[in-house]
């Protein structure tokens, strides 16, 4: 390499937030700081100035934020505020703080005696030098300075006042050349709205929101139902697939391959001869209707989330327009899914490698536009690993670019290293393995993962309580009692959650012994549900929802730290935000009442180890006084599954 | 972003080893072996081929080598082994295995007994695909299989056995497509020869290396040491700067700003009227004598470390040549250096952003290749830290493309985040802050960082026991156990390190209290020294070189474990190689006998709970039946201060 090269002054290293060497954005929300760390330095003892450049999206233009050096762990830190939606640019800058330097040691000199006369001279060269860098009225008032500093007949005292003066350093800021500004390479930040980071989520059949038994529910009479859901405090209403459903191989109840006259088959076998997936299906209404209901939850304060599930039934449109599009066999046919031995004849995958692969992409993206046009702002995206992890990239960031405000939920219960992958890659929120971690250790070591890792920095976890797909064995087995603890896990432990239809009923009867499938499930049948029946744990849905609104401790992700018990069933952790203490404990056996003591961590909650202070369940409206750091909770899942306690010092 | 852009059809994450994102080359030596691991999936269930792909320096060829994947932490890993210096590339390659996925499935069909008549098409064409990206020969063969596939006359059974060949599979082997094939990012891979890894350093004064009190040293004297210096087991033997030395300010004895006729002056104030950083100073000999040197050394196994110190005194040939080189004042006259108030008259910094900055960094360079060209191989740079990070980064890389067998010492002692820059940008080994850390906590941490962390990679620590600049408290105070007690941590903890010459003696009088500067030191003047002084620890030097020489759990970084003892004061760690496992015990108190339990780490050692084994002493040549975890040992420094047990099973 020829030394002629540009080579930087300044080593800029290991910037952060930064995920995978700056191949992936880390995630924000508006309103949210974004706090920039860098090791930075030069060669020798010059002092150096350094900053953060950012830039909102579609921005050309750099804003500034300062860096200050902490001497102690030898980084500099700063911050800056995110406001607008989008992929913002950042990176970190740095230059020889030369008049700094020379500042700093005109004082060491003056201060040891020295003889100071040909210094003045030498920081007059430098002003100039600056002055060369700047405007001209900004250059003249420079010269100016620098002829006072070279002029013999003005006091020293004076000369040496317009050196140390602060509006010179200000005037100075600067490299002296635009070489010696060293930046670290770019990174990317992706800003959502809050919702992507904070909101409850309610999953319901439309074709179920009916009355009448084995009469197809409608978007109607799904709109009569806003209230009452809107009422009990969810953010985001989910639909499975909203489209036409196929006719070929459709699926009879309980995943028949069989299908008598009138079954309805499965929403996510797309596409009749009624359309594809910019189609709704006749029977649950007309896009007006559809376009009704979006307005009616908005309303309400409800926004409406659509399955994005990219598979076609064989009565898909798309399998005459293009079959191109499709897998072929030699014999012409189109291939249907399989997972040998096994056959999913209902369903032909899309072929995303497909000579038109870009008229498939583009298709694809249109029906995010298409929904988008009507209002959906949030998709919950069937299956994304089983599509090719580019593709959700660029359709992702496509669709970002002109609605920054749509959301992706990744539907993947795939291995834990592809999950993370489809978050990094762009998705703006992502389903876990909640449902599979019931005991103690399993949830310390899960939201471990999720909250103290980097995995914060790009991965929202969405912990549903239960799904169409998941019906866990400790939800079957614990009745109402398991429910109401799993209700308070995933609300006082993920900011966002969410329960499928029939959780508030406590529906817990499986396909078959050891599956987790629901007996007649929603997926294939219709189901009228009497929403208020006995035994229903709405209360508890309300209460959590209002408590999470109220307390900013239950808004936030890294805020969760877990809190020794005697007992390790009596689940304790304290969640924080200013002025916002919380300490959640609940008893994870839904059979028997058990007793412990708990661990307050003092510190933390700045209360003294001889101190009394207030503990106000949320739950119930009491109120116990506690002391010290032990203390004594008793739980009965026949009378309450947990206590939400929010902590506060006393008035003295 | 067009979708007719190229996207890969495969995810490649988190590659290892990797530095900062690949921003930085990670280290190893010729010989050794380098891990690759990488996160590789696509979407669905399609299986995967994924290898390394290396190249040796100045090749264009990639060499290959396999990946396979784990399927526990769903992660690929393989390796390459490294035989040629200088910079190795690596990266990954991947793409979708698509006959091995056809092979699956269709052993999966096979096995739920499905007529699998037609698979044998589809398997016909997919070879034929292959076929296509083929040579003619290859291409040839592979048709001629997939004719045979079709063959309806031909048993089915016959036609499955060929599908099943393993030569049909490795035939095939490769992408379907060029653009399948995804790559991740390039990496560099910096080879060392093992010296850079494992050596025992001496730093001795060419000028002090006579026997008459008085009189200047020679290179011929240092010959006449050499086999002493051999006979100890030392690799490498440093010598601070030998050019001619500068009388304008000239140092007196001790640090002296005054200096009297015969004063020799610091060998760090480079250059005189006889020449600069490309001569010796003539008291020294001529450039033959050096050569000599050198040669002498050689047939010995020894090798000569310089210093290159890039800086001038007044008298440098640079500064009349090249006054542009320096920071030239505004009334015209060269700035000496300066930390204000203090002043080094004696020493020009040379100012490497000066307008003939590629003259300037060339004749550094030349310097560099200058004493390669005498036989140097091993260069300890002088406070590369005051120079810029760019110049190193540059100088380093140019070098290593011409002599690849070349070692830079960065002699660094600035704060941790600039020490690990400079290693990170191409400083083959680099100081440490070993001299101050003495007690079992100060030592467990910092060795903990230095081998157990990411460091591991790039900073290979050079642990000096003393240097000119340091002679520390502990051994000022502790007297001769101290010297034994430092010299057998620097042997035992560290791979290569080193003592400057005097260690030997125990010398120990500092300049005045509370500093870490010697009486009368060398760097000022001429000392001759009795070699063979009584107290003097060479047998010491002399059996732990030889048990360094001997043990190849002494030669490596990565493989130290310190051990419980109930007196934290007995210092115990676990050195280990293949079959040869160390364990050492210091007493860190050179001034009391200590006695206490160890732990032994059974498992490790793959010995039982209640198993004999022999511990030998391999500084006494002692040894010790010992038994179960626990075990006691007592050091009294008087007599001894450490036990270098090799641990061995009992054969029963």
């Amino acid at each position: 390499m020829s030394p002629a090269t540009h080579f930087p002054p300044l080593v800029i290293e290991q910037v952060t937030p930064i995920l995978d060497g700056g191949r992936y954005p880390v995630k924000r929300t508006v309103g949210s700081r974004v706090d920039v760390g860098a090791n930075i330095f030069k060669d020798g003892h010059d002092l150096i100035t350094a900053r953060i450049l950012y830039r909102p999206p579609g921005e050309t233009e750099w804003r500034f934020a300062p860096l200050h050096h902490n001497y102690d762990v030898d980084r500099w830190f700063g911050a800056f505020g995110v406001e607008r939606l989008g992929r913002y640019q950042y990176t970190v800058e740095a230059w020889p703080n030369h008049f700094g330097t020379y500042r700093s040691e005109l004082k060491k000199r003056l201060t040891a005696g020295q003889d100071v006369r040909a210094e003045l001279e030498v920081g007059a060269l430098l002003v100039e030098r600056h002055a060369a860098q700047k405007r001209p009225e900004a250059s003249h008032r420079l010269l100016e300075i620098a002829k006072q500093l070279r002029d013999q007949k003005l006091a020293l005292d004076r000369r040496l006042e317009l050196v140390f003066a602060d509006d010179l350093a200000a005037a100075v800021y600067g490299p002296l050349d635009p070489e010696e500004a060293t930046r670290s390479p770019l990174l990317e930040l992706l800003v959502d709205r809050p919702e992507a980071a904070f909101a409850a989520w309610y999953e319901l059949f439309p074709r179920s929101q009916g009355t009448v038994p084995g009469v197809h529910g409608t978007f109607e009479d799904t709109i009569q139902r806003l209230p009452e859901i809107a009422a009990l405090g969810f953010d985001v209403i989910y639909l499975p697939p909203i489209h036409p459903i196929g006719v070929t191989h459709r699926k009879g109840p309980n995943n028949s391959t069989t299908c008598k006259p009138g079954d309805v088959g499965s929403p996510w076998a797309i596409g009749s001869r009624e359309g594809g997936h910019t189609a709704v299906h006749p029977e649950l209404g007309t896009l007006e209707d559809f376009d009704a209901l979006v307005q009616s939850a908005q309303e309400l304060g409800l926004e409406i989330a659509l399955d994005f599930a990219l598979q076609c039934s064989p009565d898909h449109p798309w399998v005459t327009e293009h079959p191109d599009w499709f897998f072929v066999r030699p014999d012409g046919s189109i291939r249907y899914a399989e997972n040998p031995p096994k056959k999913y004849e209902d369903i032909y995958p899309l072929n995303f490698w497909c000579a038109d692969r870009v008229g498939l992409w583009n298709a694809c993206r249109d029906v995010l536009l298409f929904w988008i046009g009507h209002g959906v702002k949030t998709f919950r995206v069937d299956n994304p690993h089983t599509k090719p992890f580019a593709f959700w990239e660029w359709v992702i960031r496509e669709v970002g670019n002109l609605h920054p405000d749509v959301i992706f939920l990744s539907e993947s219960f795939t291995r834990p290293n592809r999950m993370r992958s489809l978050a990094k890659l762009g998705f703006n929120q992502s389903y876990t393995y909640f449902t599979w971690k019931n005991t103690a250790s399993e949830l310390k070591e899960y939201f471990r993962e999720l909250t103290q890792t980097e995995m914060v920095e790009y991965y929202r976890p969405n912990c549903f309580a239960n799904t169409p797909d998941i019906l866990h064995e400790y939800l079957q087995q614990g009745g109402r009692p398991a429910f109401r603890i799993r209700l308070v896990l995933a609300a006082t432990l993920a900011p966002v959650y969410g329960i499928y239809s029939g959780f508030e009923l406590c529906e817990r009867t499986p396909v078959k012994e050891g599956s987790e499938e629901y007996l007649d499930s929603e997926k294939y049948e219709i189901k009228v549900r009497s929403w208020n029946a006995p035994g229903n744990i709405k209360q508890d849905i309300g209460r959590l929802n209002r408590i999470r609104a109220e307390n900013p401790a239950l808004q936030t992700l890294p805020n969760l730290r877990f809190l020794a018990s005697d007992y390790e069933g009596l689940l304790a952790y304290h969640r924080y935000a200013p002025g916002n203490e919380l300490v959640v404990v609940v008893n994870l056996d839904p059979h028997s009442m058990h007793e412990s003591m708990i661990e307050m961590p003092l510190e933390a909650l700045g209360i003294g180890p001889e101190e009394a202070y207030d503990m106000a369940d949320l739950l119930t409206g009491a109120r116990y006084t506690w002391r010290g750091r032990r203390n004594y909770v008793r739980l009965d899942p026949v009378e309450r599954v947990a206590h939400v306690f929010r902590v506060s010092r006393r008035l003295s």
